[in-house]
């Protein structure tokens, strides 16, 4: 069979504040084309479709119309779990009437030992889950780690193997061995222990959910599919896509998704940032997370350069600030003996060019008394 | 055709703090019943099947098992639609599977208009809907407020009957005319404004949901059937309940419901509340609302009577209190011009029937100089 697999939708996640509503459903539309042109007899979701345990009404319509357009419009088969991102229970509601067209939606640990029963393959769909979940189902208390839950969850299915089948697993956790990066340890950490690859040896695939890059595992048999979109900055050098997965005979093919806006880095100084030879090739509406190389205070830098790139989700610098400001060559010592108003308007006059108004003098002078009193106490 | 009409199941509810978890699912096992018993050729549900637009993981499990019951297991088809307490995105989740198994969740103003048809009948599902959405759907702002906006409404399905068939509507506001308690002003003057009855009467039935008593509204063809349990206190008198709707011949007939705990109401002396043969007939594990006649201070007075009835869920006095403290004819000038710590020793003695121990004498000097220090703050 050949099988589509995608993870990590993430409905409802913000970029540094920005709604990715947009980019979501671009990411939709090819993944839906990919799905169609290569005529897959299912899609693999591993798990993440929602951000949150509770997404807004806004992801949930959106979501909604993603899985209704497949599944009802596409007539694609759909094999869907949970992931630690979703709320199992949330995620469940209607499942048991989505199989009469072939939308599996499994969201809790005993479903991974119905497997899916294809004419040439068995699917086994196993959700994110706790280790407490597998302590109750064996009635085993020394289950307290993924790694240790693991073993008799894959024994399990293996005394459910039809060796006339390919055996294909669906799983959402960290195997391990798996490349990190920033962003991917943040989610290690975030609960999930590690699975020895070894243990997946026996599935002819196992299809991953749950690490954001399609390169963090490269074993035989297993794959991460990644994120469809780039959801930080350190994620801006992973490419993005969907893998195609021919069972008969075994192929794994990437096909690579184009973002409505890309999330890219920049680390320059500022004046090659505003300069025009610099950026006229970039697409400029991009999400930027810049870095300046300068180390002297640029007045109004944000604003300054959101004129050229609107959409800056993160700005730093490179080598941190000079300690002195510049052009004065006063130590903090000096600085700090100054009379505050004497400080303000100093500060004032370098970064807007500009006195301070003798109304402007009389507020910070009540701020600073009220701010004085305060400290009194 | 013969239909079962409930509505407001409000699942997620609290009485005063109190779970209803039981109480729910014990009215859904007799609603359950009925419809097997009476063979019903179908339920009706007239909007707010959950307490609120985001409801608790608790809540979405109990509300998919009892749909999962009613409509996978009993085979009984459903026609629901959203009310002012749902939030009709999230309860719409799933629904373009459920019309596969005759479970019609309907929660957009435009599914109005696409009557269930039925072999002898057409069901108008009309779910909880703002002015707005009908301004738009109908293209004229001039549609401010429910009363405006029902209208085109109406005479739309009007346009849809067959005439060879009985028209049934469900819908989800307030009717003119309607008999009003405490809780259903309020629930009135949480956004919906009164649809004329008039205008409904070419309807052969009209199930309404809303109003909590099963007589709010005594038209020919409408009725509100109720919610299945007492909710608050003002519905005490209330007889829950669900209508058998019988249409050839028209037949309205009213199945009462029994619940775990009753909702009740004891206006008496503190002194007959804790006389047994007061009590003795009474199920003592009911939600109680208590109301004292005495005007007198009761020393413990919630734990003493928490000890006869576990779950009160209101308290408070007929006729006020009695505006001297109890014996000791002091005026409320006198009483100001104690010293804090002999005015308390006072008190405790005549609530706890007991001297103020040195330990706690010196607890409250402390308290009392922290107090003194913000206060001079």
């Amino acid at each position: 069979m050949r099988i589509l697999h995608t993870a990590d939708w993430h409905i409802g996640r913000r970029l540094h504040g920005f709604d990715l509503t947009k980019e979501q459903n671009h990411a939709f539309e090819q993944i839906e084309q990919i799905a169609l042109d290569e005529h897959v007899d299912g899609i693999i979701m591993a798990g993440d479709l929602y951000d949150r345990s509770m997404p807004s009404e806004a992801a949930v319509a959106q979501l909604n119309q993603m899985l209704q357009q497949l599944n009802l419009v596409d007539k694609v088969p759909l094999y869907a779990i949970s992931g630690n991102h979703d709320s199992a229970i949330r995620l469940s509601t209607g499942t048991p009437w989505f199989k009469s067209t072939q939308f599996y939606m499994y969201t809790r640990l005993e479903q991974a030992f119905k497997p899916v029963e294809l004419p040439d393959t068995q699917l086994f769909l196993l959700p994110y889950f706790e280790p407490f979940a597998a302590q109750q189902y064996f009635n085993d208390d020394s289950l307290q780690h993924l790694e240790q839950a693991i073993v008799p969850i894959v024994a399990k299915m293996k005394t459910l193997f039809d060796p006339n089948k390919k055996h294909l697993l669906v799983a959402h956790f960290f195997v391990a061995g798996s490349a990190t990066t920033d962003s991917e340890t943040q989610l290690k950490v975030g609960g999930l222990a590690a699975v020895p690859a070894g243990l997946l040896k026996d599935f002819d695939y196992v299809a991953l959910g749950h690490l954001h890059g399609k390169n963090a595992l490269h074993a035989k048999n297993a794959r991460y599919s990644g994120s469809p979109l780039k959801f930080s900055l350190s994620e801006t050098k992973q490419e993005k896509g969907v893998f195609i997965v021919d069972t008969e005979p075994f192929k794994i093919t990437f096909k690579p998704l184009t973002p409505l806006k890309n999330v890219q880095q920049l680390t320059e100084y500022f004046e090659t940032l505003e300069d025009k030879d610099f950026y006229k090739d970039l697409q400029l509406d991009n999400y930027f997370g810049i870095t300046l190389k300068d180390r002297k205070p640029i007045p109004n830098v944000m604003a300054r350069l959101r004129e050229i790139y609107p959409n800056i989700i993160a700005l730093n610098r490179a080598d941190g600030y000079e300690t002195n400001v510049e052009g004065s060559g006063e130590s903090g010592k000096q600085i700090r003996q100054k009379d505050p108003i004497e400080l303000l308007s100093d500060f004032y006059k370098q970064v807007a060019k500009d006195d301070l108004s003798p109304q402007q003098i009389k507020w910070a002078q009540e701020a600073l008394k009220i701010a004085a009193k305060r400290e009194s106490k």
